[in-house]
């Protein structure tokens, strides 16, 4: 029940579930499903009768860093005690079985999880064996299945694979990132104003140069250029490099 | 720019966007991409300038059964080659850096470009190598970066578990898996008043052997067991065992 040093519990940052290796066989994959844990969150690893024993050094190197997770995992020789104290328990299933037991998508049972976990309770998710995947007895000790929307012609998921998306899942529902944002490099997003100050510059050169001389098609033009420049969203760095440019080109008018 | 066998094209079931992998380092971590895609729905893969060159068994071994898109991934020198056909693509990005580009998103990305490519065009995805990610010569060609959101104080991503979120929420665009569901085995979720026949049976053989014979509390016991049956859906095969355990206790009694 303790971990590879004996030291310390981790102390958990915000309550989480408890992922649940269920008799894992590789250890590379053990590693490679606590990188993913460290990625969305998840802290907390169990691990039932991992094939190979406990510890293994190739879990640490396929880790990545997640070392922590590893340090504190705990060993179980079987599910029922490492669900002895939980309170309640998700099953991922990749494949429909013949039971009868709700079935979540990711992310249904991330939100379920979380309003679980908010009530105090101790939550559980489990993971079959690589090449099998839970057995019909691991998946009765489960309140709910976790089957994760992905095409019906190809569901073979990777361990870690699967650990991820829960763990992205697991991620995403307290997340509030908006979908789409502007990433600017310490300069703001250009008002109208001064993207028509660029503008104004950009016409007076054209008319310097005749670009602009036919006067019935100079309207036109001179909206199908503030068109293509009101397009998105520009940033003030991105308007002082197009000054440079229109002056630039305009300076050496002539003397080619 | 030929698959291995110089076959035919894939035929595209559905338009979608093309996984670019830019100068990937392992084969293994090539299948695993392709493991992924097939997972979520995302056929055509793209490489350029592979570290090992290509083809490599070692690429087939690990993509489980994606062979498909192996044999048909184009190979590309250069990113200018592999995005030339393309009218949009996105960056996979884990680091914020000095550029100013719209951020996505896995889910914005993943609804933008299911709009853009209903359009009729063509989009690509771009994955950095493993070990440093895309450089910012890639990164000028991509129209917008996408950034999981993701633990940020541990956010290294290995390459396969970049591609599976961002083929997840591909699939999950479309999806329209209930978060919350029944699964039931050839059966059907009983009606209120299959429930109240066995809830009758029930009470019938407690009364039948006293359970029930404290007259004042009998109103509260019968409401809590009520209570305990109605607190999720019951299937019908469910109710004929719960009949079946009732009737077998009860006709046990008296005889031990």
């Amino acid at each position: 029940m303790t971990g590879r040093d004996g030291g310390a519990p981790l102390v958990p940052i915000d309550p989480s579930p408890i992922v649940i290796l269920v008799r894992p066989q590789l250890a590379e994959n053990i590693g490679a499903c606590a990188r993913a844990m460290a990625n969305g969150g998840l802290f907390h690893l169990r691990l039932v009768a991992p094939r190979d024993g406990w510890p293994q050094e190739r879990a640490w190197r396929s880790a990545s860093g997640a070392d922590r997770i590893l340090d504190a995992a705990q060993i179980h020789p079987d599910l029922a005690g490492a669900t002895a104290d939980l309170h309640r328990v998700f099953a991922t299933c990749p494949r429909p079985r013949q039971v009868i037991k709700p079935v979540l998508t990711a992310r249904g049972a991330s939100a379920e999880l979380h309003a679980i976990l908010r009530r105090g309770l101790r939550c559980g998710l489990l993971f079959g064996p690589e090449r099998a995947g839970l057995d019909s007895e691991d998946m009765a000790r489960a309140d709910a299945l976790i089957r994760y929307p992905l095409n019906p012609e190809f569901s073979s998921l990777n361990l870690a694979q699967a650990v991820m998306i829960m763990a992205y899942e697991w991620w995403l529902t307290t997340d509030e990132t908006p979908p789409h944002t502007l990433m600017t490099n310490a300069t703001e997003v250009a008002d109208k104003a001064e993207l028509d100050n660029f503008l104004s510059h950009l016409i007076r050169e054209l008319d310097a140069c005749g670009f602009l001389r036919n006067a019935p098609k100079r309207p036109g033009m001179v909206r199908n250029l503030r068109h293509f420049f009101a397009r998105g969203e520009v940033t003030q760095q991105e308007l002082r490099t197009l000054h440079g440019v229109v002056t630039e080109l305009a300076s050496g008018r002539g003397t080619r």
